[in-house]
């Protein structure tokens, strides 16, 4: 009898828990279980406004996937997907091709700049390991740049956040400690640097409780963060952004750094496959599987599952995914055994943290608030279950956040 | 008895070792002592490859100016020289102007592009803290921009050296060392990037004995250098250089960072001031006062000294500078004592060693050639012997060489 075989695309906090979950509930003799990744590292996307600030190094925030697979029953192919083909049941990959019995598909989000010109090409965007390197690169020559030059562009030392949601608050947060630092490395008076967070919306961090919110803006803003909210970016341009300025007018912003942290996407190989999908994300079934597709799961950002209290999507994070992960591996589990009930799939929602740097936070756990140093530390605890959940207590030794005290 | 008024422009090796020795043969009451510096800082100018290829950090490339005057006897202003009216007996400084008795001109080199087009705009040159910080940051953001685009472009991972002269060499030798660091940082597959040095001479470090040399070429082509020796520079474009081949074809050479590191003059405040200069350089009197100004000293890059025994000039060097210093601070006492007899300078030639990194290098030291190891442990004693010098073993203490085995 022919071993059916699994295939996982991305190592990401659903792809990755699909994979490891799975790895123990199953036989080598069940099933064969193929990885499939473009990078041979998984990183945090939750801790990437870390390493693009500066605050901790992008080693920090990967490791291995060869670490946390048990490579006796998870083969791991590198290779990028192109383009999923369901009704053949293949995977186009940038260096071959791929087929499979059951998929799953936890490939990762995109940034979405919703048509707003020139953002692609003038503004950064936190989305993997190498874009947080490269606008910790970019903002560190800014600076080491601005001294070298007789007439000084205060633009330079200008940082613009686009976004005050979760990523652009975090990101923030790091920027106002990192800044003291990139002074000092780099000759720079503190009070020429201007740190800007632009958001269209008319509030900061939106589904948090109003205290919180507050807390946060006053916090940021005793930190030099200056928050332009209700204020919408038009354009990316060279050197800055052209805002809204009341109804007709427009204002531009000079910023030798503008960085993008206002949306997220689903992936676009999802639309690449013909598969039916809003921004990217397919609303799946209860199971998790793709509706009409029995042998297709898809876990994290590029699904999209209803809160039915509120009647809209969950957001994407880490936490739903590696929920997803778990059943779907379970779901795989079943239906490799012949079973053909699947659990139906539930977020319970454990509460969010947000950062606002290394020893300050705001969040909701377990239905309370929670504000400060408490929260900084809560905050360093779900980084370290993440770890925890995906590679065991040597992944939180190797890799985890111990600075708590 | 009004008391005469010093004024020591330039803190470099020349500028500050007449200061420090002044301030222990003259007392308070003999004199005014003024040292003008654009920043607050010396730096080694001689260490500054060191930091622009990010083998050493910058801060251990300089001190402060400071740590090492004694300011109840030395006034210290930051300022920058813009122009010097001898006969007025006034410098002109960015804020504002000061009058002297006698004057010490110790203002560095700067770099020397010979004319050739688009280098100025398009080529960095390591003549200061901030351009050689500038650098290292430059090649690291070209590295960790390399993976974030698609297509990759392999010149970001070329770095050109324009000049195979001391600091040339000496350049490539830290790069070298540093270039697999580099690759592990930013996940850069080593056989990718080019260290490419262009000169235009027939040979590598002209001056040097031939076995040296072919000891030096061979290291450094051993560590993954490219020379193009015999190879003009034709003019710097953004993104790479034109190159003459053969008598009338050229070739461009891609590379994304280009160090010009071929050539220095003397400071332009030398000809805005209308002293008789050639590039810079004035000739000085044998007791380096300039002809026909009885009350003004130039010491270091922009004094010009004849090396009688071959009819050239010596090259500037930090050995001749502080050599100078010594006699300049002799002379200025005896001048403010009322004696008009002044000491005549003397190089003494202690030997030169060029590193090729940290454990390599070659030289001569009082007559005798070193090369290897052995020459890279008398590289790190003539650099500490600098510190030394000028601010004692305290000074030593702080910022010298000691991983010497």
């Amino acid at each position: 009898m022919r071993k059916p075989k699994i295939v996982i695309l991305g190592a990401g906090y659903g792809g990755l828990m699909t994979a490891t979950r799975l790895q123990k509930q199953i036989g080598v003799n069940e099933a064969d279980i193929i990885l499939v990744n473009k990078n041979d590292y998984h990183y945090e996307t939750t801790w990437l406004h870390e390493a693009s600030a500066g605050t901790l190094h992008h080693d920090r925030v990967r490791y291995d996937i060869r670490e946390v697979i048990d490579t006796h029953k998870v083969e791991f192919v590198q290779a990028s997907v192109e383009e999923i083909k369901t009704e053949e049941n293949t995977v186009i990959l940038d260096n071959g091709e791929i087929s499979y019995d059951y998929l799953v598909i936890a490939l990762g989000a995109e940034a979405e700049t919703f048509g707003i010109k020139g953002l692609k090409e003038h503004a950064f965007t936190i989305v993997n390991v190498n874009a947080a390197r490269q606008i910790r690169e970019h903002i560190e020559y800014q600076f080491a740049t601005y001294n070298t030059e007789k007439e000084k562009k205060d633009e330079r030392l200008s940082i613009v956040v686009g976004g005050a949601g979760f990523t652009g608050i975090e990101f923030l947060g790091e920027l106002a400690n990192r800044i003291p630092e990139l002074c000092k490395e780099y000759d720079v008076d503190y009070h020429k640097v201007k740190l800007i967070c632009v958001e269209a919306a008319p509030t900061v961090l939106p589904g948090f409780d109003p205290e919180l919110v507050n807390y946060a803006v006053s916090y940021l803003e005793k930190k030099g963060v200056e928050f332009r909210i209700g204020t919408a970016i038009k354009e990316g341009i060279p050197g800055g952004i052209i805002v809204a300025k009341g109804e007709e007018e427009v204002e531009e912003i000079k910023a030798e750094t503008v960085v993008w942290a206002a949306g997220v996407r689903g992936n676009s190989v999802i639309e690449n496959s013909g598969l039916e999908a809003m921004r990217g994300r397919v609303k799946v079934a209860h199971d998790l599987r793709v509706p009409g597709k029995d042998n297709v799961f898809i876990v994290g950002d590029c699904s999209l599952v209803i809160n039915e209290e509120i009647n809209r999507p969950y957001p994407p994070t880490a936490q739903i995914a590696m929920q997803q992960g778990e059943v779907c591996a379970r779901n795989l589990a079943a239906l490799v055994r012949g079973k053909t009930e699947l659990e139906t799939f539930e977020f319970h929602n454990k509460g969010t943290v947000c950062s606002l740097g290394e020893d300050e936070a705001i969040g909701t756990a377990f239905g309370k608030k929670v504000i400060g140093g408490k929260a900084a530390l809560l905050k360093k605890v779900i980084d370290n279950r993440s770890l925890f959940m995906i590679g065991g207590p040597s992944l939180v030794f190797k890799k985890g956040k111990f600075n708590i005290f």
